[in-house]
């Protein structure tokens, strides 16, 4: 099987800058992935998430206003998630800002990375929401899509 | 860029048995993608899901009872879905169905790529939600993901 990326692309009414501060603070961020998120900032730092207790790390290693984030995942865990790279394409459209995400480098397809991918659609539709409504489904109150969750 | 597939997983609270129905009727098919779907069948079938008009043929070259589905994309609508193929994997785990979907043989990654995966995950929720709830939401019900549909 091939090597594969994860990819996904959404459209939210909505600015660019708008959009940027989401990806890039931790008040953004907070509402629309893990409410409880720590350490966003400038290149070099280091993003806590965290879902009840655990979750990822990552480093912020390129930001370009308004139109480029990318995070490098730091520390250990998950561990398929080692490696793997994150980014955030922002471009505009004539009423909508579309949103191009990848997670990639992954080592090998999985499971789990069916899991993750389905989940991510599901925050970039929390992300939209949030910027659209004023309200998204950030974790805790995140759309469950199984029952292990 | 690597070569990339669409890999998603959900788990449903339904037996394989009924999941397996939803991708192998008409009726089942059409209660979680398009309304419009017509030619499900057995080996060789062609399936027709339209949207409004246009839209994808399929045909069905591998049924396992219970277990396993693969279509081959037939026709030339769209483009860049020439020569994919879609396979769904279900698996039982203690109280759910796991279905691993996958949209494998995309010639490159590219922004429609990236609203497919996204989409695909709206419509495999909209197959969890038929099976849990007796209502999914196929087209022309579909949860929008950007403001060009």
């Amino acid at each position: 099987m091939d090597m594969v990326d994860i990819i996904h692309r959404v459209g939210i009414a909505a600015s660019a800058g708008e959009v940027y501060s989401a990806l890039t603070t931790n008040e953004g961020l907070a509402k629309w992935w893990t409410t409880d998120t720590s350490g966003a900032g400038s290149v070099g730092s280091i993003i806590k998430f965290r879902f009840g207790g655990g979750g990822p790390d990552f480093e912020v290693v390129e930001l370009q206003t308004n139109s480029i984030v990318l995070w490098r995942h730091s520390g250990e865990m998950p561990g398929p998630w080692m490696g793997t790279e994150i980014s955030f394409h922002l471009t505009r459209g004539e009423n909508q800002t579309y949103v191009l995400f990848s997670h990639s480098n992954w080592k090998e397809p999985s499971e789990f990375m069916g899991h993750c991918s389905t989940k991510w659609a599901v925050f970039l539709l929390s992300l939209k929401e949030a910027m659209e409504t004023g309200e998204g489904k950030p974790y805790p109150d995140d759309i469950h899509i199984d029952h292990d969750e």
